[in-house]
């Protein structure tokens, strides 16, 4: 396992006071929601559409499994899903595993098969996913199957691709529905612009960490970027490892 | 002056190795440069087109002037000098502020005026500025006029505004002909994205010196991000302020 190396890189006590048990969201309908991805200076989480493309330092991969023990579900978008193909479980402790959760609004992405997260499902070392849904594609799609293991958080609305995500609904949902108290978001770049856009106005996310590796992607990368303009934080906090920096702060 | 202020940031420890003295260009015909710049966390320098946006909090901007204390020339483009109208002295010691350099090949900025520029320069407190004008503009176009006190720095071309500069050219010529050993190249958009799709054929820049802020400036703010894809920088070292982060590397 790669997490036996000496920790010479201490993100455990900065990362304290954004983690959910820390400073536990104060609503009762809605989950501890953590923003968190690693971008090259440029804002670029990948070199291209359905590039997948290592960032981060080994130290701070090591980093995300620790934010993943301390998170009920971490979620990410079918585009991600499909091309990634990610594991999304803990490394550190298989059965505290967070719950994945993937924003597929017309059932693209296939859970069953050679997939890392089916595979870790099947050796009980992740757990198995939950699919956000549009009620268009789960009421009225012909095509739609249910697949085995999957459960199905359905919300309303269309799955046209340029939609902007209900993400209220979605939280309130996951939080009633599934019990997710708390959640990670990890990607990729429609998930974050759309989550840190619906930001401004819902108020939704609690804690921010990005990781910052020194490399330019180039302006063919997939940018991450608010479509509303400036979003300031607070309570920020850097620290660094062998190469990457990581930001810690929540939202102003 | 807000320089007197006690310096809790340090940053000219971390800021020694990347400085021009310390490594100084083994070139003899080109410059030592310095690539800095201030920049989001979604790698905007600016709110939006000839929009100033203050970014950096005041201990970097005194960053800033203890870089020009030690870089003989201080590089923007003409849509920087008139948007922001900066004054490009060095407020630490104002005889060794740096020559401002003002790329602008069809000759549309003026010196002389209200500027912060020419201001400084009236009061002994600043230098006067070099022009990079293309070979076009100074030999053909019969609007062109020479400036008082201020220098040319004539290259070959048209000054298109999507043309790409011959960064070699015009480095070697403030080389050999103005003989300035160490530029900065502070911005805005189109010099610093040009001049590092450049590097990736040249080699050209010696040191990168990026102010990270912990904000979001939106997707409609002008980037910073190289046309040519990937560039892995080396030698990095991170070091944070109150509440900004500053990278130092060499580009690998």
């Amino acid at each position: 396992m790669f997490l036996l190396m000496t920790p010479q890189f201490d993100y455990k006590t900065p990362l304290e006071p954004y983690l959910p048990h820390s400073k536990p969201s104060i609503s009762t309908s809605l989950p501890f929601i953590t923003l968190t991805y690693a971008q090259s200076l440029d804002s670029k989480i990948s070199a291209g559409k359905n590039i997948r493309t290592a960032l981060s330092h080994e130290e701070t991969k090591e980093m995300t499994h620790y934010l993943r023990l301390h998170h009920a579900g971490i979620m990410i978008g079918c585009q991600t899903a499909m091309c990634d193909d990610p594991g999304l479980n803990c490394k550190l402790d298989f059965d505290k595993s967070p719950r994945p959760i993937i924003i597929d609004p017309s059932g693209k992405w296939k859970f069953n098969g050679k997939g890392k997260m089916y595979q870790f499902f099947l050796k009980k070392q992740g757990k198995p996913p939950i699919v956000v849904l549009s009620s268009n594609t789960f009421y009225n799609d012909k095509k739609f199957t249910k697949q085995d293991y999957v459960e199905y958080c359905v919300v309303e609305g269309s799955p046209t691709d340029n939609n902007r995500l209900d993400w209220n609904s979605i939280f309130q949902k996951l939080y009633k529905d599934f019990h997710l108290r708390s959640i990670m978001v990890e990607g990729g770049g429609f998930v974050i612009n759309d989550l840190l856009s619906a930001h401004a106005v819902n108020n939704l996310i609690n804690s921010l960490i990005i990781t910052i590796a020194p490399v330019y992607l180039g302006n063919k990368g997939v940018t991450v970027s608010p479509y509303n303009g400036r979003i300031d934080l607070k309570d920020v906090k850097w620290f660094t490892g062998t190469r990457d920096s990581v930001m810690c702060s929540r939202i102003g």
